[in-house]
């Protein structure tokens, strides 16, 4: 008989990782003769715990279709990283439980590095445990930081969206220079990789100054300042792109100004306003800033094509690849060439993915630490190719919301 | 014999300005047996007063057309109010002298309430100083708050990228929120009036608890906080809306909160930080916050359609109504009907325009303050109705960077 399957959303989410959903949803539906339902946790993996399961065959065809284009997580994900197998076994085994009592033969989990973490010893354990489960990781992070794929799914998006925004607003500050402004501060996500701060680089090729600040590179005051007041001298403007995790040489992230409030509370900020401040007290010139935030993330409306076709294109090989009796691995993203652009699915060993974080290569920044070499135009460039709009009705996005029907429980209550 | 024509364009662009511009340049060499050259102020006014002129008629007709898709000023804008004409009438009998050596009989000056009133004076003026300027001004603001015209171009654009964006946002929040962030705080502009901070105000007819601070309203932190307590706790999560004008009954805006840096240096922040700590400290929910600042102006790659096309309407209203022998007017939308949505082009003396500025009105913000009414909403979605994509190569917008070759001086310097 036709075993059920397992999917669940990890930690952040991205504009893309429903099209990821969309993927293995419509094609277990193809393959109903050898996969039952697909059951969704409820905000993620917390949804297997807790036997909180959603039964996505309650949703329609349209509905399920409708995931492709609709940004964030449709049954809802967590940031909830589950112990070592030696520390917390009953998580572990609970897991299993679950997946026994819902005769689930496949667990598909769409994450990061933690979670290829957790889909291995899935596997692991449930051979061990004599229920064997089928793991499956699908990749996704907007911190582009998994092994052996060329990229990840959500970064493509999040690179057109930060590269296309910087554009623009660099083209309105160069309009208002001559009497306003001449600084324009962008923030953007990356607390240990500047793989997004460096998509911000692409904007040198439409002749904006651009310096970059990656948290791979120490932060030198001084140098900095130097290179923003050329540039700005040069050109008479200058954009300026903070990845989140720039920090001094001691560690310390420039965001962390010990600030006050007239209370005495400790203040959060950003990184631009700080580097913003920053330049106007050094060179005086007039600036604006942004934080993206969850909008570069979130901004299904300027998805990369590139990044949407591999999002679904890896929630399908997922599913091919457990009818195929594969077991954990995560299907990958494998580069043919650039340009043009051509890529082919492969996979990877779970084994081999978990817990390797990929940096950027070194190559791929300027000797100055300001900016982004031809070699990382080149990666960059495929990966927010093409653009994949929504529908829209009454000037807005038509995103879907999912009934996200609640399976009957089976099990006693598991406390977390 | 033809007379030229002068064009500026005036204060905070907009992503639809250049397609006013558009309008302008292509009406105009329609009639190329009434108006010779149209001769454009590098950097605005300025350009006027320093005799700094670009010549258009170098560009071509294609760098011309793609105008439309170009967010920004593409002949540069600025920040510079002429002093009234008591203070110091030699800037606008300069302004006569620069359009008399050039034989330029029509003034188009694409701005705000600022400009309407300078485009006014000239008029008066040029008439008194015996070489008549025919002077039309184009609406453009993206804080909507010209009289007589139902709407600006710049602001549908506008309203349109916060709406998506709050939208977007929200659903990334309501997919963490079980385990992580629960409050999300967007920082957009308006500091007057709360146009744009209603924009985001749309989200709530997409199911997504939202709570607005307008400007208008004064801050009252516990209602506020029991508003986003209530809405969190109904919905799990919930979207704040923050115009940087909010300030306390006091006047103070919320974003000068007396914050110092370890230095004890003055630290300018913005308003969405100050709210998200603030909601923080009271009720304990992980937040995040972005502020838009000048992306939600120059986001060209998501204009709204209605937006682009009045835009491109009135600057070629602009020239028509010149033509016809107007004088001292500006083209205006007038609404004919929200649903569906119909608008034609009417005009409205400069007299009536010059320094009135059209606040929200109050049946617009729901009774709470925290929200907007049925009534804003119909006056909303037909300017955010349609979507105008530019063209795409390599992943990026083809945005154009004018040739801007300047026309040789004819008169002596000019200080400003």
């Amino acid at each position: 008989m036709a075993k059920n399957a397992f999917y669940a959303q990890s930690g952040g989410v991205t504009a893309v990782i429903n099209a990821s959903a969309c993927g293995v949803i419509e094609t277990a539906r193809k393959h109903s003769d050898q996969i039952g339902t697909v059951y969704a946790g409820r905000n993620g993996i917390i949804g297997a715990l807790t036997e909180d399961l959603i039964d996505t065959g309650k949703e329609s065809a349209e509905n399920i279709a409708a995931l492709r284009h609709t940004p964030s997580g449709g049954f809802g994900s967590c940031r909830f990283k589950l112990k070592s197998l030696e520390d917390n076994q009953r998580e572990y085994e609970r897991l299993i439980d679950v997946f026994k009592a819902h005769d689930i033969g496949y667990f598909f989990y769409n994450g990061g590095g933690d979670s290829a973490d957790t889909c291995y010893k899935v596997s692991q354990l449930s051979e061990k445990m004599g229920f064997p489960v089928q793991a499956i990781h699908i990749p996704k992070t907007v911190d582009n930081d998994l092994p052996i794929t060329d990229n990840c799914p959500g970064f493509g998006s999040v690179a057109k969206y930060i590269a296309v925004s910087a554009l623009e607003a660099s083209f309105d500050v160069r309009s208002m220079a001559k009497t306003s402004t001449k600084i324009f501060v962008l923030e953007v996500m990356g607390r240990h990789a500047g793989w997004i701060a460096a998509a911000g680089g692409l904007i040198e090729d439409h002749d904006i100054p651009v310096v970059i600040l990656f948290p791979e590179v120490e932060f030198d005051k001084d140098r900095f300042m130097a290179e923003v007041d050329a540039k700005t001298k040069q050109y008479g403007f200058c954009t300026i792109i903070v990845s989140e995790g720039v920090h001094w040489p001691d560690g310390r992230f420039l965001a962390e100004q010990g600030t006050r409030d007239s209370f005495g509370h400790a203040q959060l900020g950003g990184a631009a306003p700080v580097v913003a401040n920053m330049i106007k007290e050094a060179l005086g010139y007039k600036f604006h800033w942004a934080v993206a935030d969850y909008l570069q993330r979130a901004a299904r409306h300027l998805a990369s094509k590139s990044d949407v076709e591999q999002a679904y294109a890896l929630g399908r090989a997922g599913v091919e690849m457990a009818l195929q009796g594969h077991n954990s691995i995560m299907p990958t993203v494998d580069r043919l060439s650039s340009s043009p652009y051509k890529w082919e699915i492969g996979k990877a060993p779970l084994s081999e993915v978990a817990n390797v974080e990929k940096m950027m290569p070194a190559e791929y920044i300027s000797d100055d630490g300001f900016g982004i070499t031809e070699a990382c135009k080149e990666y960059l460039y495929p990966l927010i190719e093409g653009e994949d709009y929504p529908p829209y009705e009454n000037g807005m996005p038509v995103y879907v919301t999912l009934k996200n029907e609640s399976v009957a429980k089976k099990l006693p209550d598991f406390e977390l």
